[in-house]
């Protein structure tokens, strides 16, 4: 009987307070001598990307800079508007661009990703939704991440909201996984409240719907609880005082486990239903995870092994007499964890409309994600979900 | 202040019973054509080899087999003998092998990273000895992996014996990091009882000198708690019952997680003095640790913080009501398990001479694995712990 578990991630991770000192002996064996920056404005005016051009400046290394990427969540947009610009570079100014270094959060290695795989793969971005659609290995790219929570940064996914279609797209392929990624604190501590929740709470979900996940190994499985751990001893801390150092640097270290757990254990419904609403109404990611997470848990219940359940619960410091009560107490511990660091608890109140959880549903059951859910559910099941979670 | 944690392992790791199944999917993108595998004959009369060359040859992949390994734990001789046969093929018949897919344990891929590293920066193995002396990256080296412990399939260190001047030495550079591990359960329900002892027991000095190594991370950290709870409670049974596939899987990702703690976290004395043992008496690397891990421990407890050394204790099981007390017990826990499958607890019982203790502590000293150590002790301290676990 075969039992497959593969692990894969960059082959280099910095990581650490100062990690991005080490970035240029990493990139001289690749010899590589234009690059392309993707970003945003907001990471250049804060100052991060000049660190980079530094860098590269010092390795001789020339670049351009793609700052388009306007608002959270990449969309098809974005990945086009790089790619003028891209094709331009080729066709008229005869650049070549050698590789890609995506800076900023989840978005932005998203939109990165995108780019890279239409760059060696041509056609558009929406010909390689799915898993292994790619041909050919997508340009390299080199992620720098400026928050702690996505984990896009060691994982071979991109996601890509496709506005025509009201969808958000997952697009899943080794062949698109970042060759190096960077998680410098020095980039953490410029994140705003909201974006320490919000990705925060995406760490969460990453812990817990990777541990309950059929592809699970127990490689993950330790990873997760450890994960899941760290957020709850630091995510408040980070959330109420961006300079804690410690919390930052513990949220750092749970987000990129976060990245490992996602990319090899699968992730579930609380992901596909999530990515749908960030479709349709622009909210953010971690906020929806909030309030689809308590319910997803208990719809699943019934297919995760007790001890599971146990081992979450235990894990967020809580004891619980049976399974029933452990889920009770989990969704609790949720919900508290969500209301202390100002996260939405219900989709109401982020302004979900009931007319639109036919579509929501439609396309959460068609997510990569809930091929990895632990429990089969129908489109009405998962549509219930969204009514419980209002 | 700087607090850098790099993590690094090869962007592909197959895991699972079946694995090795999704290997021609991984090399079809690297259009490779040529390859030289290592082993040794023993591999080759299992039926290990057969398996890959099928595979090789359905890929229309050419290959030679070099199978001069000739026992346990890799020398300069074995390197050699490849190199010559390798530069035949270059300069004679023209070979141009693109690669190298190494099949077996530890001693195998460290020989068959031996070969890369020379392959590419030519001169002698021996110039390469320390932390990263390498010029160029090594040939790419694919690690197929049939015992449980080394983790040298996922690491960038080789290790071997120079036995003109009597010392193991440590090459360790990420340039030689293999670009894809297999770990699959087919291949690890060959080994002899004797070999998964030692290998487990190198499994169980890997997680407790990686979790309280100064290098250590809170990635390292989850993945070490859990690989000594895999082996206190996979171990006896995979060593008792070799076809015991449950406890053999557990062992196989306790054995990887061990190979990503020590690349990550570095390790410490007992792989620094059990590393010269291995030198001048040709024993199982394994048997050494399970000798001098509870003495390195003892000596090492000043440096550890209490929290960490009871975060053992229980993870073995064991309650322990203060640091000495834990101590004692996880000493007293690493000497009955290695009873149970077999392996001495002194050195004394393996046969070391008193009078080499001198030239095994100067050469311990040197060890890079000593620099890792959470204690910083002098050349007779080295000699005392020795002493004490005679």
């Amino acid at each position: 009987m075969e039992n497959i578990h593969d692990f894969r991630l960059p082959a280099i991770n910095l990581i650490g307070v100062g990690a991005l000192k080490d970035l240029p002996l990493e990139l001289i064996p690749y010899k590589l001598s234009k690059a392309l920056i993707v970003t945003d404005k907001n990471i250049i005016s804060l100052g991060h990307v000049e660190v980079v051009e530094k860098i590269l400046k010092d390795l001789s290394i020339s670049y351009d800079i793609f700052d388009g990427i306007l608002h959270p969540d990449c969309t098809i947009s974005f990945v086009e508007d790089a790619l003028t610009y891209f094709k331009k570079g080729l066709n008229i100014l005869k650049r070549d661009y050698h590789f890609i270094i995506s800076i900023g959060g989840g978005t932005n290695h998203d939109c990165a990703k995108g780019i890279a795989i239409v760059a060696t793969n041509g056609g558009d971005i929406e010909d390689y939704e799915g898993y292994k659609k790619l041909k050919k290995p997508s340009l390299p790219v080199i992620a720098i991440n400026t928050t702690s929570g996505s984990g896009s940064e060691v994982s071979d996914s991109t996601i890509v909201r496709d506005n025509s279609r009201r969808v958000k797209m997952v697009i899943t392929d080794p062949k698109m996984m970042p060759i190096i990624s960077v998680n410098d604190l020095r980039f953490m501590t410029t994140m705003p409240p909201k974006i320490t929740a919000n990705s925060g709470i995406d760490v969460l979900t990453h812990s817990i719907e990777g541990f309950v996940a059929i592809e699970a190994s127990p490689i993950t499985d330790t990873l997760a609880i450890n994960a899941l751990k760290l957020v709850f001893e630091y995510l408040r801390r980070a959330y109420k005082n961006g300079n804690d150092m410690e919390a930052r640097e513990k949220m750092m270290f749970a987000g990129v486990m976060g990245g490992m757990i996602l990319n090899n254990a699968g992730l579930g419904y609380v992901h596909s239903m999530s990515h749908q609403i960030g479709a349709l109404y622009e909210e953010m990611h971690g906020a929806c995870n909030a309030a689809l997470l308590p319910h997803v848990l208990e719809f699943n219940s019934i297919s995760i092994p007790e001890e599971r359940i146990l081992k979450i619960s235990e894990t967020m410091g809580v004891k619980a007499t049976n399974k029933q009560d452990a889920i009770n107490k989990i969704k609790n511990g949720i919900q508290n964890l969500a209301e202390d660091i100002g996260l939405p608890t219900h989709l109401s109140s982020i302004g979900i409309d009931k007319d639109d959880l036919e579509l929501l549903s439609k396309n959460a059951e068609k997510d990569i994600c809930s091929s990895t859910n632990p429990r089969r559910g129908t489109f009405v099941d998962i549509m219930n979900i969204f009514k419980a979670a209002m």
